[in-house]
């Protein structure tokens, strides 16, 4: 098989599962080739995004096996129509494979086999904003290859996955009954990206506190527009999957509702803001490695200055 | 009472508390005496800071208060004597406050009254870098005043409390048993600040398995060295307290272990690099109000470029 990338990308939009694999992992891997599969990637219309987001065994996969199926059956996400349906999923806290959850993709039986569906997991590589921008770029790959619709899965609440939510248009955050303190913990985090709460395993103990408890978080914190519904599933048996998907249809129809092109405005101004705080962060680091980096701590540790001065210093450099 | 930085430096110094409260909140306001406070008390050597975090409810408080009887009960730390303690308490995640915990400090009745320890939340009231330069600000002013131990309590475990975090010297993680969820949620965040685990209230049910989680947690993602050690506490009785006392004094041994000059480089480092983070930050947020930000923009929806060109396009403006 060839690795020239406008090689590839024609053949994955004839339907190349194997060419297709192959351009995400030049997105990956941050090589030369990297750069021309974006360029290629970015010149087509961007997928509508759902992501996922929540603790392991919340049961985010189940769920996302439900949501693919309860997607295919409807047809259509608004104007959209949907024949084909991407999956990304993505652990950046996982210490063994720096990303991927292979294993866990086990669980998705239903759709393994499924020409319609394509799973992919990511890793980081080397591409220098690490997930949180190959993600992304991942997903207008999936986009340019002609995938309306991307379910993107990530494991945990931190920072890294609220950059990675920015990348998402609708967003779930996926807790389970008796959550309390996890929730807690991470107030700030899911207030901040979620669009919609999933309360899976909802037949468990505890589903009336935890649904007060988010109520709770919502009442003293929310700042977003509209309210975040609350929605209980039990991915197992697929309960709850259709109001789940109802709630993703009405928040996806909210955004477009000020126009394809407001939206496509919105998703560009997150991209570029992205991939600009990436770049000032190598530039902070660039600075470190410099002689005149060395010389402000020595007058730092002198007690001679103090960091406000010395980081002007440091930025008024040529 | 005057309200000129160097006279209310000497003040405090000379042990007025009122004056002292003042200049922190110069730090707080981040208005024209700001810099002016920032320059004097970076001259003076910094405290040593022991930072706790944790969730709201872990009893981080009281274990403070416990800590503070401890620390006075010893007189010392290392080299340094011990006659004072400064305590700052950091909430940023209330929304009431902006940041100020007042209402928690009233169960610090042990101190409230005693002259050797001062307690002060701290807020932000417009400092560019938020609490996350805020804090470190108000630390070096305690720092000059003469505190050679400030302790800094921070409600929660996100990239906030990180930022926060690398201000301390020694790091505790506040646990309670039950909160094998909340660690999981947290799991990355903790391993990056955690120089010591407590697990506090350790008289209630699931110390074990909770010790366990950290155990594994550590097993699986430590990159420190050494391993953070585990300490249970009973902070309402002052059960573990002296162990744990012990585990700072071990941590600070060991951070002295390579001398004065090399631990005050290593701080003066993490001060610029913090400082500089947040100067390159706003000035990616003054690049969004350009039209060059907004041409980019439009060429993005346009699929006429990709984010990463437009970036590229926009840093090397002049």
């Amino acid at each position: 098989m060839t690795r020239d990338p406008a090689t590839l990308l024609a053949e994955a939009v004839a339907g190349s599962r194997a060419a297709l694999a192959r351009l995400i992992t030049y997105v990956e891997s941050g090589g030369a080739n990297q750069r021309e599969v974006v360029a290629s990637a970015y010149r087509a219309a961007p997928p509508y995004v759902v992501g996922l987001t929540g603790p392991p065994g919340a049961g985010k996969s189940t769920l996302t096996d439900q949501l693919i199926a309860t997607a295919l059956a409807h047809g259509a996400l608004g104007a959209v129509r949907l024949e084909e349906v991407g999956v990304l999923c993505v652990d950046p806290s996982s210490p063994f494979t720096g990303g991927a959850i292979l294993g866990d993709r086990v669980r998705m039986q239903d759709h393994a086999t499924d020409e319609r569906v394509y799973i992919r997991s990511l890793a980081t590589r080397g591409h220098l904003g690490g997930l949180s921008l190959a993600v992304p770029d991942a997903v207008r790959v999936l986009g340019a290859v002609g995938f309306p619709v991307v379910f993107v899965e990530t494991v945990g609440v931190g920072q890294m996955e609220v950059d990675i939510a920015s990348a998402a248009d609708t967003t779930i955050v996926v807790t389970n009954p008796g959550w309390g303190d996890a929730m807690q913990a991470n107030k700030a985090g899911l207030l901040e990206v979620a669009d919609i709460f999933v309360i899976n395993k909802a037949d468990r103990a505890g589903l009336a506190e935890t649904r007060r408890d988010l109520e709770q978080m919502l009442d003293l914190g929310a700042v977003r527009e509209p309210r975040p519904p609350i929605v209980a599933t039990v991915a197992s048996t697929g309960e709850g999957t259709e109001e789940l998907w109802d709630a993703i249809v009405d928040h996806h129809d909210l955004l477009l509702g000020d126009g394809v092109l407001a939206h496509r405005q919105r998703q560009a101004r997150a991209d570029l803001d992205r991939v600009l705080a990436v770049a000032v962060r190598a530039r902070v680091g660039a600075l470190a490695g410099r002689p005149a980096y060395d010389e402000q701590v020595a007058l730092l540790v002198a007690g001679a200055t103090d960091p406000y001065r010395a980081a002007e210093a440091l930025l008024s450099e040529p």
